[in-house]
């Protein structure tokens, strides 16, 4: 294992740790079932690792970032809870699982979704070892990054186009759907660390890039045959140096690095 | 027009002057247009009246609590579009106008309803008049009341009991669904004007009373029959009371006890 690799995991156990202190199981209750179902379901944790790398990056504790970490997964969670609902995509399993629709109906997966959401920000706005500042613009970028001009303006444009997205509004709908919330967590994690402007300037820099990679290996690996292979292969890689790139007013960005090249090679 | 019906009047100009601040118009996004169909579609306001008279009581600026007061009206309006969908209600009707899903497919009520619950973060986060341990007070008070051991909890509990619920069950639901987020909005107009816990304290009792108060009177004017129609005026009125005692520890209450007197006997 790469010390790379090992620090992921770390992290990893981390931010489940956390996350099972955010919202501890309560047997009985259909509603934190539901909500723990997709919230602990074996994602890849790519923002709250993002989050924590960004703060570290600023030589802070990362400890500092972990509550804004399991803030944006959360929202990340709850999203793709109402994405696969029949009214959105329709999808019926979610990593090797019955959707959270399926399996609690699509009353409790709706409201497990709402109820994430909101869980999200009171998570952001829980005061810990940072000045009250802190907190307020961790919750205002996750709000901005999450609402109707960024995240959730995205699903709208992306389920108004049906499926005949391709090319730039393809493009425009990445960047809101998933580079927005790619760069709440970079921010966020920035902010932890009590970072510069120019640092928080760099992350979202960085998450816009690292985010249109996300979606294009996403792509690629779905198979999916909208984009040339090759061309798309050659751009994500392109965009990965720029997002490296941004990366130089860091004390120590070896996390975010290594991370940008992971997500572009990754095969999961 | 009586003084008290003056000031109503006057609050909801300034509550709907800010929430258009808040959410202009942007034609041609159907996203925001359906946001904007049910948060200007004619509500009471009751809960940001509420958010701006414990302000007042409090002997503060009831414009240091506008925005919490949009945030509580954007959290009721979000819940309502999600109540209508066809999983939850199924009600094609609000306010006299066809439902959100209705005028806009379920998709994007759906969305409309997550941005707007995202907006109310947003604007009780904004950097106002306020220090910030007001904003983070704030968002920790409205993400607690509508989250899932409070309003979505309720909403939850009411949909996993089917039709058949009554007594207690009923009471604990109205208090999860309809109480906590009217004490959100009556604890926010507190904490917008630097109010003492006791004052907090007792804007939460108050809430608690006027929320099972508003659920009554709700049933009572649906024709709902689950309940003995003289005994529950009487209860209602008994709560009123209740309410009102709690409000001495503010500086001029007149404007919350006569709240609790219109909402005892509105008659829509």
């Amino acid at each position: 294992m790469t010390m790379f690799n090992k620090l992921l995991s770390d992290y990893r156990q981390m931010i489940d740790g956390a996350l099972e202190e955010c919202l501890p199981d309560e047997p009985g209750n259909t509603l934190v079932e539901a909500m723990r179902y997709t919230l602990f379901s074996d994602g890849k944790r790519v923002r709250p690792l993002l989050c924590l790398a960004f703060c570290r990056a600023c030589a802070a504790d990362e400890k500092n970032a972990l509550a804004f970490a399991c803030a944006v997964e959360m929202v990340h969670t709850y999203s793709l809870i109402h994405d696969d609902l029949p009214c959105m995509d329709d999808d019926a399993f979610r990593r090797g699982k019955p959707a959270c629709h399926i399996r609690y109906g699509e009353a409790q997966a709706l409201l497990a979704g709402d109820a994430l959401l909101t869980l999200a920000f009171e998570t952001a706005a829980r005061p810990g070892r940072l000045p009250p500042e802190a907190n307020i613009q961790a919750v205002a970028t996750l709000a901005r990054c999450a609402g109707y001009k960024a995240m959730v303006g995205g699903q709208s444009l992306e389920f108004a186009a049906g499926g005949s997205v391709h090319g730039e509004l393809m493009d425009e709908i990445d960047r809101l759907k998933t580079g927005r919330l790619i760069e709440a967590a970079c921010v966020m994690g920035c902010i932890a660390a009590g970072a510069e402007s120019r640092q928080i300037d760099a992350a979202s820099l960085y998450a816009e890039n690292v985010g249109l990679v996300f979606q294009i290996v996403d792509d690629l690996l779905d198979g999916d045959g909208g984009r040339d292979k090759n061309k798309a292969k050659a751009r994500a890689a392109y965009l990965t140096e720029k997002a490296k790139q941004a990366l130089d007013v860091f004390e120590d960005a070896s996390l975010p690095a290594a991370f940008a090249d992971s997500l572009l090679t990754r095969s999961v």
